[in-house]
């Protein structure tokens, strides 16, 4: 079996929202090893919409569509449906209930007019209930020549979607669609080769891999992420895992030290799985990243575990203040300089008690560069129980771009030392 | 004229990575009145890759693709586009010379042989120099029944892209397509106000705007972004704008007081315009937001013009300590609760020495929820020169969305109370 993705919104083609759905319900889906064949983002149109969608049935032959379902005017998704499906729409009177449900919950006594509206279904669909939200989910099932096709559409609102796709529509396409192909991925996360010169060293063990086994290479941010896939109907899942495993060996053996993690997680993920295993705690004192460091270990459940706070201190007087960095050290050497970003490190294990601290200190940009220490420039440290150890990054000129590779580097950096 | 983006790369359809590359490219070709008509995502697949950009052709006159150029075995895109445009594969000297270039700068002097073949080019396309990065700009341009089409294929890495579209790509189009339909765009931004009572409200107006015009809702994190569009070939950019400004000052008549901002900006942004222009400063104490609110606000250049720092004080040990919290309060009323809140915020503007400070402390979930303090339950804090306002927040039971929407809450707050 194989399914299309489309989203549908004026706001995704004005750039205004940037489309997250689709790469969310496609991790979901390959996780059960459901392939996605296209992506497509199209207009609330109802011309656009009907070729979009007759085209994906062409190609795929589960069709998943978000975004339209709205209340509001420019919502034309359930009409067009209606159109392809040569219906009309109909009062559910399960809908109704369950919008007045969420209302009530939501203290809202009395459900206004527009809203009402939402309880109106295409009259040959199968309505699932929308548990988190007001706008039902819809689900056609026919047969084309004999091979099954299904078409469901849902919610733009990134929760609604995730909650309908995890409650619904996975168990019902498992259902539907029994698996036949296997399809495993192992993703390990490189540190400090960049992708052509990893390319060259795995050469003769890329070309060695079997026709099933394929490796990509995703650079960002100073990592590279190889995930090796292998997909096959001849093997059984148990065969396939075996096979892939002797593989990962193989290029573990070839890469060594320079493999951050063996898992397609977030940096800080592995970081707080190293710190959980040991007990241990961490805190951050940012300067140039600003608290990214810290919102990114605070992202995850269970992060309290590990994580005890930080001090953002993008002002001087807070270096010196709260994190007791040497104001004749700041003058002598400037905010950016290894002997305050120490000082920091060590001045966050201190005051919030943590048993490493991690801490950035540098010139973002786009201004604020000199001759001597030109936009890019960044100190990073890491304080532990023994002891301090900087590096200085000579990064490019873009902010963002430099925040984000400050945040990886020492998210790697952290890794190899408590490791 | 109209313009499609293919993306191109396995980890989109596997969900490794989201695109962000066709919202940012939208955002800015929007920006200059060149709409976009689809977005597409496809696989590292020939096939796949002439289908869609013949389905692109046949629907817009520019197709943009990005991705698939690296020099590894699972970049197909070069090899690809040779067979669209019939052509083969030729050594450019210019191209090897930015790469050289570019790799002496890295401080590598020898590339290494992979990255040698980024000099071949498709003999009959127009290459154009990528000044950041190792993989050539390629484009074709030709007519079809009189019309004429473009086709421009560029690196899938952000910010490689972003330097293309900039400096080349929208020169380029703006010169090879002189505007005749003027499109203008105004965004106002609602805070506490449901998108059906909002659409509800605004009926009337809306129904009466000319038929050049459309009303957009957008709903995200307890905001709704209204976005009127005006596109017309009638009127001159300046007429338009006077048209489009009319229906604004009517709109902000309706909404009043629930309009938190009259520009397509994010909150932090908003936010810090305000304190710059009245060369104020602020500050954050973070418990369940850990460090998200600080990351915005040091986000965009120019922030440390009225951004100072802040305390993520994850634990009660930093509250106390660093931000001065009371101990007894802590125990008496728990972290969550309105006196730590207001002590918080009270903290952090004394100890980071700013003008105003937001605190935030709550139960983001999934855990740590109880009978009286069901997780959603967020207690936030604004204080100022004039004292510290509290209130709570009773939100879902998503971790993520509850950090976003506590986000956006305060620095709503914050906008009411500071501007």
């Amino acid at each position: 079996m194989s399914i299309e993705i489309i989203t549908i919104g004026d706001e995704l083609l004005i750039g205004q929202v940037t489309d997250t759905n689709s790469a969310w319900m496609s991790r979901q889906l390959t996780a059960v090893m459901m392939p996605i064949v296209q992506h497509t983002s199209i207009h609330d149109d109802a011309e656009q919409i009907k070729k979009a969608v007759n085209a994906a049935l062409e190609r795929a032959d589960v069709v998943l569509l978000t975004g339209g379902l709205g209340p509001t005017k420019d919502d034309i998704t359930k009409h067009t449906l209606c159109e392809i499906f040569s219906t009309r729409l109909v009062h559910s009177q399960e809908v109704e209930d369950n919008i007045n449900r969420l209302w009530y919950q939501r203290n809202r006594k009395v459900i206004n007019p527009l809203t009402a509206t939402q309880a109106l279904v295409p009259e040959n669909c199968e309505v699932i209930q929308n548990e988190v939200g007001t706008a039902p989910i819809m689900l056609w099932e026919w047969d084309n020549d004999d091979k099954k096709k299904i078409l469901i559409s849902m919610p733009g609102v990134p929760y609604e979607m995730q909650y309908a796709i995890t409650n619904h529509v996975i168990p019902r396409l498992q259902q539907e669609f029994p698996n036949e192909t296997i399809a495993l991925h192992h993703t390990t996360i490189v540190e400090g080769i960049p992708e052509s010169a990893l390319a060259l060293q795995l050469e003769q063990w890329e070309t060695s891999l079997p026709d099933y086994m394929h490796l990509a290479y995703l650079p960002a941010q100073g990592l590279v992420r190889l995930r090796l896939d292998a997909v096959s109907k001849q093997y059984s899942q148990d065969e396939l895992r075996q096979q892939l495993d002797q593989q990962v060996t193989q290029l573990t053996d070839i890469l060594g030290d320079a493999i951050i993690a063996q898992e397609d997680d977030a940096l800080e993920v592995v970081l707080g799985k190293i710190l959980k295993s040991k007990g241990q705690t961490i805190a951050t004192a940012e300067s140039c990243t600003g608290g990214t460091i810290a919102s990114l270990l605070a992202k995850h459940a269970g992060s309290s575990e590990f994580y005890l706070g930080s001090v953002v201190s993008y002002s001087n007087e807070v270096k010196h203040n709260v994190l007791g960095v040497s104001l004749s050290d700041l003058e002598q050497y400037g905010a950016v300089s290894e002997p305050v970003v120490r000082q920091m490190a060590e001045g966050a294990r201190r005051v919030v008690g943590a048993d490493w601290a991690l801490a950035t200190s540098g010139i973002a940009g786009p201004g604020g560069g000199t001759a001597d220490k030109p936009v890019g420039t960044i100190w990073i440290a890491v304080s532990g129980p023994d002891g301090t150890t900087a590096k200085c990054l000579h990064l490019g000129t873009l902010r963002e771009q430099n925040i984000l590779r400050t945040t990886q580097s020492i998210l790697a950096m952290a890794i190899r030392m408590i490791r």
